[in-house]
């Protein structure tokens, strides 16, 4: 049984808590800036309490995650004060694993779960992969350990590979997100109802994880059909900058359909 | 029994014949460019045999349906010869509903099925909704009754909500698919294997689906970081296409969110 306490208490703290929990990692502390998160979490867990400082001096855990927005980490990392030979890791896919330096541990590590976290909606660990970190080979193999009681997909990756990850997540997640966005705009902004896209957008996107999106793509830009795009950004020249993301876009099918 | 006439044997032409054949509106003719490809669409068919050229005079079908790529409509147009009273029309979601004035029909029409087809994967037509436009009632309700054969999501809609729609399409589906296109290329430069993405890629869109995209949309730009904006159009830096691409969509997001 390996103690662990969180700090912050947003969506992914929200999953993983309970998910670490539930097969022996149990979870003693929760704290977050707003102690009514802190305690909507710790509702959710067999033993916990809230902590309302980031004085861990006496804690009995061993494992300290900060789940905390990316650009939080760092102070946390300055203020929190750790119980002797405690681990402590971030779980952001951006951030190196020096951002903890100030937390002046020697034992520190990184923990990313690579998935998307909504508190409404239920995640099962066992399909999300979890990337680990640590220059120190024990805390690096208690990290591994620890992703693996969750996760059936657990791999070590370093800072440089995990930036570029998550820059790879931005476009297949983020980006791809925002094009389903942009075709809600256009069909409301036309009387249209989006609904009617949905078979197709869950038909293109099976298919492309299916295929591989390069075998999937279909369309006029792939075509080279260039009588189509000039007559599609003549009828978006009203919003500019949705003109230039089309252009743009399709100039880049168009360039990586030639290699 | 209503009969109908394929020109063109690509995508479409490949699951939409079938469709018609089996509920009552035999298909008799198909012709191609390539006359093998239209032999291999009939070997999918009842009794339909192959036409070597577009000189329909003595054909007994009603229905000519159009299914070749967007830019060769007209031309087809042009060239076919139909039967007395026979009804054309043409499948694009771009093309407006005249460039089948040269076929000099009375009965033209636009029956657009709004999905990507693949040769090789299955299309179920009761999901595909289908958009019929004519500007003859007649014809109109005899499109409507042929779509409703196969689809349960049949709709009216003219040439210029067709181009809206058919924009909305290209941004949910081509330019979607792209950007997960790109994230497999960031993984592969990068030495990571994509796989690793598909979790992400089929929860964020599952999620998106299920409670929109405005609601979906996770990271740096909808949460304002610019330190992970710049970072990462740092690392883009030597691709400057894809740099450019990632601040547009990020600026994007940003300019979304606030509404």
């Amino acid at each position: 049984m390996i103690r662990t306490t969180f700090i912050g208490a947003g969506n992914l703290a929200w999953h993983l808590a309970p998910a670490l929990d539930n097969v022996g990692y149990p979870v003693r502390e929760v704290y977050s800036q707003n102690p009514k998160h802190a305690a909507a979490l710790v509702g959710r867990l067999y033993e916990a309490h809230v902590n309302i400082s980031l004085d861990f001096s006496a804690s009995a855990s061993k494992v300290f995650v900060i789940c905390v927005s990316d650009d939080a980490i760092q102070e946390v990392a300055q203020k929190i004060i750790l119980p002797d030979n405690a681990i402590v890791v971030h779980t952001s896919g951006s951030q190196p694993l020096s951002v903890l330096d100030d937390s002046g541990s020697q034992n520190m590590g990184v923990f990313y779960p690579l998935q998307t976290f909504t508190k409404a909606k239920k995640v099962d660990f066992k399909n999300v992969p979890i990337f680990v970190e640590s220059e120190n080979a024990d805390v690096e193999k208690a990290l591994v350990k620890m992703a693996k009681a969750i996760s059936g997909n657990v791999k070590k990756i370093n800072s440089e590979g995990r930036k570029a990850l998550h820059i790879a997540a931005v476009f297949a997640s983020n980006f791809s997100n925002h094009m389903l966005h942009i075709a809600k705009e256009i069909a409301q902004q036309n009387d249209l109802d989006y609904n009617v896209l949905k078979p197709l957008i869950a038909e293109t996107l099976n298919k492309s994880l299916e295929i591989g999106p390069e075998k999937a793509q279909t369309g006029p830009a792939v075509r080279g059909d260039f009588e189509i795009l000039e007559r599609h950004m003549e009828f978006l020249k009203e919003n500019p900058e949705l003109a230039e993301i089309y252009r743009l876009i399709s100039q880049h099918i168009i360039d990586s359909s030639g290699e």
